[in-house]
């Protein structure tokens, strides 16, 4: 608890060295140590918080300067992978250097008494690697249908998979899960003592995605319907 | 167009030096290669994404490395305001050097008849930077309150304002927004001719933040209602 609004800022990262620690082990560079507390390293709970996350923001550095780029990931075991068109400048940066991928889940806003306790609900994982381009084709052809996947479970089987000329144009790039943290913040507000007599009302105001009617696109041919899995689509997924 | 699932990622920066161009005219950093025809550097279209977006993500290089935290924020005019406890490492390094901050929304899942066309619909706007600590108390306090009110429109009123030991333990980043540039996915799929006369539904599955009602914090007193404000929060925030 230390400032206005922004909890959420609170993942710190006082050391530096890269430490070979896994995850379920905090690493030098993942020990989170601002809101300590806050903080999880436990496979599972990442894992969930990576499965149910569409997007993530990948941070590089290119010619000294910082980037950030969202993109869709999918994750297979200890992986995460990317992946783009061969001439994403992003992806032969990360395919040949350090990246840090960040996916945010925004649960809730956190409404407190003072300005200064309001926070976020939120869910976060950190990741800190080394990318390496995926040049297996078997391995390139399963990212690209668990990326597939991890978007909407059940696509895959419709749609006419990529031809030569499409997984030749695509560049995938795997990083591993080794050094990663996730971050969580659940709950009420956390008030000073003080402040409860104040005739302010105190609470969460809940955040979900949620998803729409599917859209038929304009060229859609007569006679077939939006599949179950994009009728019934949710995050996070519903596994049997 | 160009490969399944990630049009995403497509954000390209060619070139390096940063030029000074304004909002309005891409800095040969915010050029936006990769699908060009999505670049937005119109300045009311880029105010409209930050003003919609709860959280961005702050990337910065620190001894090296690449750092993406998430974070609130609020946007005063030309100027992005990011803030933090005094001993946060992410505010104390885009203080004093180069920061690159990433604004997302999803707005869709776009679902091709091949697996390579499939894509995201979404805005999001990329800024190149350098912080500043805001010194100016003045200043200071109007992005403490800008950020509230960013979060939730209507709160600031409500609640006991910042004291001067919360204050003090607070630090306030500026960053310019001389260089930015949103990027924008509609629509529908885009899909190679010979495709559509696959048996393959086709089309958009929209997604939403979807704000819940309000949820009491376990110690309010008896008898305060929770306000209008979060009663029917929404994003964007509608505006008179």
């Amino acid at each position: 608890m230390s400032n206005p609004t922004a909890q959420i800022t609170a993942r710190k990262f006082e050391q530096d060295s890269p430490a070979g620690a896994g995850v379920g082990a905090p690493s030098a560079r993942t020990i989170v140590k601002r809101g300590p507390t806050r903080a999880v390293y436990e496979r599972e709970t990442i894992n969930a918080i990576l499965d149910e996350a569409i997007i993530c923001h990948v941070g590089f550095v290119y010619q000294d300067s910082p980037r950030v780029i969202p993109c869709v990931f999918a994750r297979s075991g200890d992986v995460l992978y990317l992946h783009g068109s061969t001439a994403n400048r992003m992806l032969r940066s990360i395919a040949a250097g350090e990246v840090c991928i960040t996916v945010t889940l925004v649960d809730g806003l956190v409404l407190a008494r003072s300005a200064f306790h309001h926070s976020v609900n939120y869910r976060s994982v950190v990741i800190y690697g080394r990318g390496e381009a995926v040049t297996d084709p078997v391995e390139k052809d399963e990212a690209l249908r668990l990326t597939l996947e991890h978007a909407i479970p059940g696509r895959w089987g419709d749609v006419r998979p990529p031809n030569r000329k499409e997984t030749l144009r695509t560049l995938v790039v795997r990083v591993p899960l080794d050094e990663a943290s996730a971050k969580i913040r659940v709950g009420d507000p956390v008030d000073e003592d003080e402040d409860h007599a104040l005739e302010c009302w105190a609470g969460v105001i809940p955040l979900h995605c949620a998803p729409q009617p599917p859209v038929d696109d304009g060229l859609l041919r007569a006679g077939i319907a939006a599949p179950d899995y994009a009728l019934a689509y949710r995050r996070p997924v519903q596994r049997d």
